[in-house]
């Protein structure tokens, strides 16, 4: 096993974030499914757009607001998705990059346009994401460099990519690739309607090709198909080599075969917007693992992450994570 | 006199801002003035972007964020301005439209991009901009509808205007028409630095063809080629109809022939980014002017929504003016 000169290697889809002020009602009256996930085409995006309020773009993508998070605390991140080679692609370049991060994949040529993720944060500071895929659906296993791969300790993959059938190509071929190079695979599940459309290929993916598994409460359950909570902890410990359920204020629990460690959230006077929550649990999470620390201590890490990024509008950290570690002793 | 339809048509550059945190080593190792508004060409703004961190993409243009305050107040705005047909442009016009600003500029089918402001914030909550104008230097005379222009009550004007050879052009024909209707011409001078480059234009542009002047201590200071903040106030009542000096957190003072009024500024906690205070100042102002409000009212509304826009990052508001204002008995 060689050297890594990568901490966290993530791949997802390459999103551009379009955030504006909403409230139920527009959800209702667009019947979006709060604190979901759907995707839309390019017209059906068009037309959402159209009906929502003024937004501000920023950034996105969950593995890729993860990797963000990487490079906040210090590591070493790099992130391999698709943009057109359009504005909003030449904006997630720069973004990502600005923060070291190492983003490499070509852009399109052709095609769609580069995804855009309408996001609807309404007064409680929950968001309801609506996503036109674009030119991210057309990552492809060529855009997977072996080399790259194997000097990564940790791949990274999120769940939406099984959206795109090329995009899961690239990531099987990239879980293998981390294998053969002895380095660890771990997944998140994304969204509960996204383990609903691929539930039986999930379950046998966390027996082959996952090391270490992110999951909400609602995702987990939508997995096992089980509606208690306890019966999902039950059966990750039973599927999972290593599992992190994360419950929002409520904490996360980390199991590892008969080891389950509770770990709580950090309280917050305000919850702006949660766009990026998960993302930046398993930012802390993972830096907390290539930093050989104590699992619990990796929970507290991912509590952290998460805590910053509610904090305001966007879901990529606003200052540096490794100041914030630092000013509290970690 | 026919009735307005219009209560204010803004002219301006079309721009959407991307907002970045930064620090003053980094505006002194790039040579940037803080707190001003430089102009740079596509290559200065390839590299200049290149060298900032992670940014944040939102709809600005000074008239265009006064007109959108406008709409927040309640008030009919309307807004004429150039972009390219590209994805920043189609975000401008649909952040202006969304909050029920008429803008029907058409875009421009070649030439330039839709212009970029790239705004550094300072942990003080001062911004620095550095604006590519791109397609906004394009708008032009032909660009303006004289039935538009005889329906708004009253012409809002940038300074900035006065750069682009074309747009300049714009400016003076709009004045004509907005006079020729009977109608009030605003002029905000935009920047101390805007200010050097034309102050003999400007200076015969007051006597001529504006009713009403916006100026910071720092624009009236050089327009006048004073040093001292007294002689300027002095000067403009000679020389202006009505003339309204913002003072940052000392306020403003109000000056209309021999009337002279002070009126506080709103005292804030933290000051996140100034962005748009002025412009945001102005739509008060001028929102009070379509009420019919007096002079000091007129300039408690522009302090109340400078204060708004200074409280988060963005120059345009982030909650309803008119609720603001309704809560407050207004």
């Amino acid at each position: 096993m060689a050297a890594t000169k990568i901490d966290v290697l993530g791949i997802g889809n390459a999103i551009v974030d379009v955030l504006s002020r909403s409230d139920d009602g527009f959800l209702k009256d667009n019947e979006l499914t709060k604190g979901s996930m759907s995707l839309i085409d390019e017209a059906q995006a068009e037309e959402l757009y159209a009906r929502m309020g003024a937004g501000v773009e920023i950034s996105g993508g969950s593995a890729a607001n993860t990797i963000a998070g990487i490079a906040s605390f210090g590591a070493k991140g790099a992130f391999i998705g698709k943009v057109r080679d359009d504005q909003l692609g030449k904006i997630f370049a720069h973004d990502i990059r600005s923060i070291g991060v190492d983003f490499t994949t070509p852009p399109a040529a052709s095609g769609p346009q580069t995804a855009r993720c309408l996001v609807l944060v309404t007064p409680d500071g929950e968001r309801t994401m609506n996503t036109f895929l674009g030119a991210s659906q057309n990552l492809c296993a060529e855009d997977i460099n072996e080399d790259q791969v194997a000097a990564a300790q940790i791949l990274y993959l999120e769940g939406y990519l099984w959206d795109p059938e090329q995009a899961k190509q690239a990531f099987l071929k990239a879980a293998k690739y981390a294998h053969d190079a002895e380095r660890q695979v771990a997944l998140t599940l994304s969204d509960a309607f996204c383990v609903d459309r691929y539930r039986d290929e999930f379950r046998n993916l966390l027996k082959r090709d996952v090391d270490i598994l992110f999951a909400n409460e609602a995702e987990i359950m939508s997995l096992f198909k089980v509606s208690d909570f306890e019966d999902a902890v039950k059966l990750a410990a039973e599927e999972c080599r290593l599992a992190i359920l994360t419950r929002s204020e409520k904490g996360c629990v980390i199991i590892k075969g008969n080891e389950c460690h509770e770990v709580a959230a950090i309280s917050i006077d305000e919850v702006v917007d949660t766009t990026g929550a998960g993302d930046l649990f398993a930012a802390g999470f993972l830096y907390g693992l290539t930093q050989n620390k104590t699992l619990p201590e990796c929970g507290h890490l991912g509590a952290l992450a998460a805590n910053e990024v509610i904090s305001h509008i966007g879901a990529r950290p606003e200052i540096s994570l490794a100041e914030l570690i630092s000013s509290r002793g970690l």
